[in-house]
């Protein structure tokens, strides 16, 4: 390991473990202030950031990146006002940090609930987007935590300017200067090094590809929050009202191909599906839906007969698997085997059918009568998400500020001692 | 690796997953029926565990255990019915799998909110106690999760008579055989295919001496809920009333000193303590406590120097440090460098410093104006745990049947799809 990395890493580190302490006292006003003076310095700065962007897209360009990635990549005037307008609507959020729940009084005297606080330090990989690097930001500053950036290579230039207003930001507003930092070096060796320091980083957030995020896991010693796929599934069950059924399926598959709450199978019971599937399959091929079903399926309609793979596989494209259920049971047992714990549907119109499903399927949002599409932090109403976590272990589904705290027991006695 | 091992290991993860998508689907009426016919085959088999203890027992006198590790070891008729109690007590708990919260509509027309879940599949390695083989058992049992045990060797014929017990009940209540698992051989290897078991383990919650939980870590893929150290503080403000932190500092040391919420480090305003410190140090002399303090301690009372070691050692012994504060913001700074966020107290009369305290230390457990001998799951009111956890993510703190959950978001709507 080249050694002034590792000496970089270690004032990194060791900056962030130090704001981390002066950040969780920050009171709300000072935080919301903050967050007003970042977006004015934005819209101050925008022609210089709108530069330097420029210089990642020329290199992006020379590169040969593809038209997706440049069009991640690329900022403009309206894109500055997004990020602009994304400070604000942080700014309106409720605080979570000091929200304290369920105190009562103990038969010893000591009165025991909850308070909420920050995590800490969160380290965030994620992909070559610019805004990304404002919306981590805001998000870990909002909720009292100090953040390690480390963005995409391609868009370095671009998130370096971006960071210039944050430092500029942080340094007038008299609050850490080191609240925020970006991993202005992209070696692949500081990744590995965030995973090796559990004694300065409370969780890391990896974004971006399934490469990326198991070569994080592999050797992290840092808890990690994420999420690898999005094999999202609508089951349509036998009771279920069929335009409302062929609309959420027909939404959920079509809105946007290359989104993870984008369903990947659907999942319809045995006696509606010959009614269904022949009107929706039309639907499909006129927009181009490549279809994929099972033996059954196939009876009914003429597609490509899918192979154990697809029901395994998230698409994040016009493709869909369909495969027939003779109960709901079969159902929810598919969903838990093949899905990814991201998002999944039930269409139903039998009370208890609906309540056996939310309980029953272990995904981070299970939904009744409605489209995938939905999961997502705005939709939720968390205002703003970092990521969906499709983990088990602390939050589930998105990601908002209340994700980004943890609850400690706080307890106030009137000097009881315990016997 | 031993093939039969790995073989052997690929069984019980299986069942332990398949089990885990029935146990999900258990009423709580059902679960109760199960562990109310457990209390009792445990009662009917109490000369049959007995007699397997005692095998235990011999052999560790042959192998010359300590007196303190036989202790743990060894049953006795009233130690089953602190079992057979144990179980009535968690069978009283309110079943924390389906509660809803948080339910609202949003302005889309679709209705958000979370509902309780297992959290799957739960591994448990503690030490040569065989009570935990039912507290283990039950906790997870009732908060529908299954369970992977794997308890200390010297306690194995213990464990063995007792996992009798448990599967008989299982089999006979007509729930999943394989809810609950003991590893009968106690192999370490099966430690480490645990961990790298990510697909079939969604936590794994190691409970001994700190050698086994950093090597359970160390290697794990499978997230750890764990607390490694118990470096508890007592701040004396200078606004306590005498008496209450004199008898609060007492306590936290002296009640017990071999568990993880004794106190180990008094930290005291440098206002109040050459007025507390000769009384105090008095009464901590007569009970034969060992007292360390800082320069400014050592020129209040005649005290044996502490070192810059002791700040982060956890005694569990008759030996306290204690240190001179210049106010609480030294106070805070060294409880949250030095600590293990664990639990920590300050004894106060100032409301304002009451509510910096709870809100700045980091820990799991923040305590105003009572000892931290109170930081356990029976006094804050979780009828029982299974441990403390002192990490970020995740629960905190005593885990009892709800740390054994998450919350999935659940989204209910009337057809409506996303624009």
């Amino acid at each position: 390991m080249n050694s002034s990395i590792t000496q970089l890493w270690q004032n990194i580190a060791e900056n962030a473990a130090n704001s981390s302490q002066i950040m969780r006292t920050l009171s709300t006003k000072q935080k919301n202030q903050t967050l007003v003076a970042l977006a004015k310095e934005i819209d101050k700065k925008r022609d210089f950031i709108l530069q330097e962007n420029q210089v990642d897209l020329n290199n992006g360009k020379a590169k040969q990146l593809s038209a997706a990635l440049l069009d991640r990549l690329s900022l403009d005037n309206a894109k500055i006002d997004q990020m602009i307008a994304g400070i604000h609507q942080v700014i309106e959020l409720p605080d979570p940090v000091g929200e304290i729940s369920k105190m009562s009084y103990r038969p010893s005297g000591i009165q025991v609930g909850k308070m909420r606080s920050p995590l800490g330090v969160i380290a965030i990989i994620y992909e070559s987007r610019p805004n990304v690097t404002i919306d981590a930001t805001i998000l870990c500053f909002k909720s009292g935590n100090t953040c390690i950036l480390r963005g995409g290579s391609e868009a370095i230039h671009s998130n370096i300017a971006i960071y210039q207003c944050i430092k500029n930001t942080l340094n007038d507003t008299n609050v850490p200067i080191h609240a925020v930092q970006l991993l202005e070096q992209t070696d692949r060796s500081l990744i590995h090094m965030m995973g090796q320091s559990p004694e300065y980083v409370d969780v890391i957030i990896p974004r971006g590809g399934e490469g990326l995020i198991r070569a994080v896991c592999e050797n992290s010693k840092v808890p990690v929050m994420k999420h690898l796929h999005g094999v999202c599934h609508t089951y349509i069950e036998k009771t279920a009202d069929s335009t409302m059924a062929e609309n959420i399926a027909f939404n959920a598959k079509t809105r946007r191909y290359g989104v993870c709450n984008a369903m990947e199978t659907l999942l319809i019971d045995k006696e509606i599906a010959p009614n269904l599937l022949p009107s929706l399959s039309k639907r499909y091929h006129d927009k181009n839906v490549e279809l994929r079903g099972c033996e059954q399926t196939c009876k009914i309609i003429d597609i490509i007969p899918a192979t154990e793979e697809d029901w395994q596989t998230e698409y994040l494209d016009a493709i869909l698997s369909i495969k027939i259920m003779d109960n709901s049971d079969q159902a929810i047992a598919h969903i838990n085997h093949y899905g990814s714990a991201h998002s999944d549907a039930i269409i139903t119109n039998d009370f208890q059918q609906a309540q056996k499903f939310m309980k029953e399927v272990d995904s981070s949002s299970v939904m009744v009568n409605t489209s995938t599409a939905f999961a997502d932090g705005f939709e939720y109403g968390l205002g703003a998400e970092i990521g969906i976590s499709t983990d088990k272990l602390h939050a589930r589904g998105p990601i908002g500020l209340e994700g980004l705290t943890n609850e400690k027991y706080i307890v106030i006695g009137q000097g009881e001692t315990r016997p």
